[in-house]
């Protein structure tokens, strides 16, 4: 198949999947999502992904109906039926199938996946961003599927001519449309902790760990657009790119200026990816 | 037909009807909606729901893919289908169908309507209310598909046993959890002002409205949940029940203290009500 759609069982094409109407992603968004790649058919982090997928959901308090593993093999399963090997690889769970009210009274929830070619995006090149306001709720720590503010902010940036769009609450850096940021000041990384202000991502947390593999101390702590305007590096992480750079912001040159290190970083990540997605070179 | 779905030109039940898997509403929420009641077929104040549809369609970029005249007749043709003339009259447009990613390009919107038989909520019976954190995004005063602070925030009131969940940032009350929150303080009527943390509600406008008619002064100001527990009467208003009043907020008891005020801007409000769908007694 060149893409695939499932839902609760059923298989087709992504443009000839339909779902019922009263299911409460439709008409709320409720319920929560994850994304990872393939490579040779072989998701990358899948465990990581699941895991992550099944605290979202339990955040909001969705039953997911299978458990990690059957829906790990599921994902494995599907991602062979597809003919490129190389997959963005998306699923979702939505609370249920219900006419519509706010409350919920138990309804099974519903599992979807998405699956189409794709590759990674390019690590080494540079990629120019753009800042603006936050304005997402408070609850970014869970992959939901109200994302309008993600949404308006890409757009934001593909109007602008660039690739990214950087979101600060107020003074504090938070994350991008669907990255987290990052920075490399003065040897060291510096990233926004863990909070309900941004998603805990797996790409972020691999970053985090080549870095203590490398002695590079790592700052969980908010830091200012100011302080990304100067950093040494700005890093985009997400789980469709590992580990992304960028050379502006708001038109104003940005990073660029620990290109070792930097690199040392990409490089490592990568390794680990092509070495758990069959080897040989990406 | 006992209830209808409409997508797109295509009519069924709404247990039966089907949508795109790829309709932007399903993995982004990416839509707005409206929603208002019929009685004996005939749909309250439908031309002002559909003027602020549009609002809500414009201030996210969609194009609603028809004028405000045809929605308006499509709505009344489809609700005398419905066997029931009392109903709850939904309609939503998402952005569009396309394969996921954030940014747009020019898709083709889709309209959705639901219809099912529903009365208005019970006009003089006593609300009783919790009070949470307002979560939500700063985009309150579009009417848009992400709603999953809403569905907790009433998921919360049903779990304590009550009828709704008012929503303060900080200090400041902002909505509920599907309504405007107002205050009958000292004879004048004090209600949140229209910025991005409220919806301008059309219950609340007729509210509003109302209060100009008899001479009640209004002031739209920010005012605290401590205002709020010494409120003359707390009014909850929304396209479902007109005007409610709450005699509890957080196991303590509000309100009671205007009682006539507040049954004579009940009175107005059903009674326009009845008047534009049909008259006689309701």
């Amino acid at each position: 198949m060149k893409n695939l759609g499932y839902y609760n069982g059923k298989i087709g094409s992504l443009e000839e999947m339909t779902v019922p109407m009263l299911d409460r992603a439709c008409y709320f968004g409720d319920g929560v999502y994850d994304a990872a790649y393939s490579r040779n058919h072989i998701v990358y982090a899948l465990e990581e992904h699941i895991d992550r997928f099944f605290d979202s959901a339990a955040l909001l308090g969705i039953e997911v109906p299978m458990s990690r593993e059957e829906l790990a093999t599921l994902i494995r399963e599907l991602v062979r039926k597809v003919d490129d090997g190389e997959q963005f690889v998306y699923w979702q769970v939505s609370r249920g199938t219900a006419i519509r009210t706010h409350a919920f009274a138990g309804e099974r929830a519903n599992i979807w996946i998405m699956l189409r070619p794709c590759r990674l995006r390019e690590l080494y090149r540079k990629n120019r961003l753009i800042s603006t306001e936050d304005t997402r709720f408070f609850h970014c720590n869970i992959k939901s599927l109200n994302l309008i503010p993600n949404v308006l902010a890409m757009q934001k940036a593909v109007a602008a001519g660039v690739d990214e769009c950087v979101f600060h609450r107020g003074d504090i850096v938070t994350e991008t449309a669907h990255s987290n940021i990052s920075m490399l000041k003065d040897g060291k990384l510096i990233t926004h902790p863990r909070d309900n202000l941004i998603l805990a991502g797996v790409a972020r947390k691999h970053l985090i760990e080549a870095c203590h593999h490398f002695g590079i101390p790592v700052e969980e702590r908010n830091y200012t657009l100011a302080e990304l305007e100067t950093a040494d590096e700005v890093i985009l992480t997400a789980a469709g790119s590992l580990c992304l750079s960028a050379s502006e912001l708001d038109g104003k040159p940005v990073g660029g200026k620990a290109p070792d290190t930097l690199r040392m970083l990409q490089d490592y990540l990568l390794a680990d990816y092509v070495e758990k997605t069959g080897g040989g070179v990406y």
